[in-house]
């Protein structure tokens, strides 16, 4: 794509490296906006609907405060609300009664794979896939090489470890197939087999140079970046094994300051067990910073989305 | 009435015919000011305040699009809280405490046939009555009577079917309400005996012409518009007479294309088995333009009662 | 404090005598220009977040409201959000977030004592409290001296009984601390001996006079004052002690009539049982204009605190 105006954004695949630069770019100069001035004009006039069909606070906050930030108006579904559609309405039904109220964009989170790319087809609005189920969150891999290029001022070549759980975590496919579109790119996927990456995914991603490890510490001096995602017990079919686990995949100070090289340790958040506390103070900790530039790149989007 | 102005809207029953002409005039002025504009700014400096004690997504996000697209501002009061609400604070201590903050209107839902009329005595505030129980919903008529006049050019003269749960949906009384202000109106009233429209909305349209009938394919010829409604399972004291009569209560595709005419089809939506999805392709079907609608001639209703 | 701008509001101990003279001031000039023009220009640009983790109808929407007619945006965390948060996130990580986004203030309503001063340390944005468990809620405070003042012209040498649930009540903390900042302040706690105001925030208010008594008929001639709030049942031990109190603990107009003497009466709302609506008619009920002037004097505070 060179140019997203009145686009649906549904996976990580549809962004090419220039549109990634480019809202990262869009994005770096939003921040200094509203650094400014608090709130900006680009979007008054326009509305923003949030439907969130799942719990979700760093998601569905980061966009109302990117719209709001943006000048434009937002309105919610309510989840409170989405209790009662699992009674009767039909998912479509209320995609096509929401989009009739002529939103300018519809946020979606709901959790079954693929009915983001359903609603796009459905609603005139433009569709941002916010995560459907274990598939896909596009905008969560935007957010996510938008925080490796802050700190690393570069994309291209980075050496990166995606940990945790890999087979049913969207953020680890939305972030692989964004990486995807740039140049020498290293992933180490950190799981125990059967949390391992999807092979769908692989296919999708030919090109980029990675391995499978069963264990950070093995590939820890490699890397420039850590990125840790939870564990999630209703995965394991055995309990045990699950917690058999949890000792392995957890990331803290103890185990970092071993290293002569401690990578930039992110996160997609919220953390559980896998990312302790007392890492927080490390300078390679850059989860809370990953949160906020969630906001600016979200803006970026919404605003070439709009053409505004 | 001869403006609404300030004016509580508490039934269907209010509106005269000139205001209902009145009102579709000023939504299809609105509809092309919003759709040119995006937002306008007729309520600039204005709050609405959306009281809905019961989940409500089509009725609530209609007004809250309304406002917002007038310029206005929206203030909810959350159906979590509400929640807390029939634990311990009295409903009139409630819409004292939200009055009290001085919205310039507040749009009620909740399920005590006659409380939207004991909210209006409380509130200083205009109220609307979004829905009390099975009682009446004076706005859901508004957008149904503007739906056919959008469709057919005209209301008096038409011929009507309303089918389904008579007895205890508040639409067919507030659409029978509204209807009987205009000429020559037929209204058949199609429901199984134990769902028939109640006696009391039968005198209130003294004038009209209208018919009982048990099943919908003995009167489709004759009708203008076929108005479909659900039936409640726990309407019914015994559950095979409910699982008995929801074969014949069923619109479709293979049932509507058996008559050389067929009407237009609406529905208040959220529909379930009532109406199936294969009518949707149909030109007939108008029940998504309808709820679209709903926002336009909401939105004039706001602004006339706002007197902006 | 001479002035809030940036400052965290966390007790009502915080608050001076000149501090609330300002702020009262404040509140009555804004009141004007509300009531002239509906929608001030003070907050443009600005947002304040509203993070309730515990249902709240009345301080959530009060502070709503104010920050809206101010000129500003809300933002709201949302409770059934809050809900996930429980299993999940901690607080902490979920303050962070929020003040990631930044908000120019975090309104914020939980349950542990003590939390809202972590969240203050956490948070670069200025941190209300809005209810922190049974230890304070000092814009509760502000309101009902300012509802005071609005009745009696004066704050100094008030004579007030405070009664109900004195132990786990925040409202009578955090309203006798900052009476404890006048003059010549006469307190009659009115509790039964197991509900009785806490030695702790009896040691934080040296100076007032204050007596303990167990039955407001013993001092309603003395009063100016009489600010009844709720007992809770699950306070009691013993289930039949807390319905053997509740007939003692009623205000109600038969009670009220048999005195020369009226005092003021005052609640926080909502209310149960301790104050009947056969009250409402009085001269003397003030709890509803009580809420109503939280409205104002949260504006004078949200305006001070933004410096706008």
């Amino acid at each position: 794509m060179s140019n997203l105006r009145g686009r649906d954004i549904i996976s990580a695949l549809q962004f090419e490296r220039e549109d990634v630069e480019r809202l990262i770019d869009a994005a770096e100069s939003l921040r200094k906006e509203i650094e400014e001035k608090g709130i900006l004009d680009y979007a008054r006039n326009k509305i923003l609907a949030t439907v969130f069909l799942e719990p979700s606070t760093r998601t569905r906050l980061s966009f109302q405060f990117a719209m709001v930030k943006l000048g434009g108006q937002v309105i919610d579904f309510g989840l409170a609300e989405a209790a009662s559609i699992a009674k009767g309405e039909s998912f479509e039904d209320s995609m096509r009664m929401v989009d009739g109220y002529d939103p300018d964009i519809i946020v979606l989170r709901q959790k079954v794979p693929g009915n983001a790319a359903k609603a796009a087809e459905i609603c005139k609005a433009p569709v941002i896939n916010a995560g459907d189920g274990w598939n896909e969150h596009p905008t969560q891999a935007l957010l996510d090489v938008y925080t490796i290029w802050r700190e690393l001022r570069r994309i291209d070549g980075i050496r990166i470890g995606i940990m945790g759980d890999l087979k049913y975590g969207r953020t680890p496919s939305s972030l692989s197939y964004i990486l995807s579109k740039f140049k020498d790119i290293k992933i180490y996927y950190i799981a125990p087999e059967q949390l391992q990456i999807r092979p769908e995914v692989l296919e999708k991603i030919r090109g980029v140079d990675y391995e499978k490890v069963d264990r950070p510490e093995k590939v820890m001096e490699e890397l420039d970046v850590l990125y840790v995602t939870r564990l999630q017990k209703e995965r394991f079919e055995d309990p045990s094994e699950y917690e058999r686990l949890k000792g392995s995949y957890n990331i803290n100070r103890e185990l970092l300051v071993k290293f002569k090289h401690i990578p930039i340790i992110m996160h997609p958040l919220p953390r559980v067990f896998e990312l302790s506390t007392d890492v927080d103070d490390l300078p390679q900790a850059k989860y809370f910073e990953q949160a906020k530039n969630g906001m600016y790149i979200r803006a970026a989007l919404i605003k070439e989305i709009l053409g505004v």
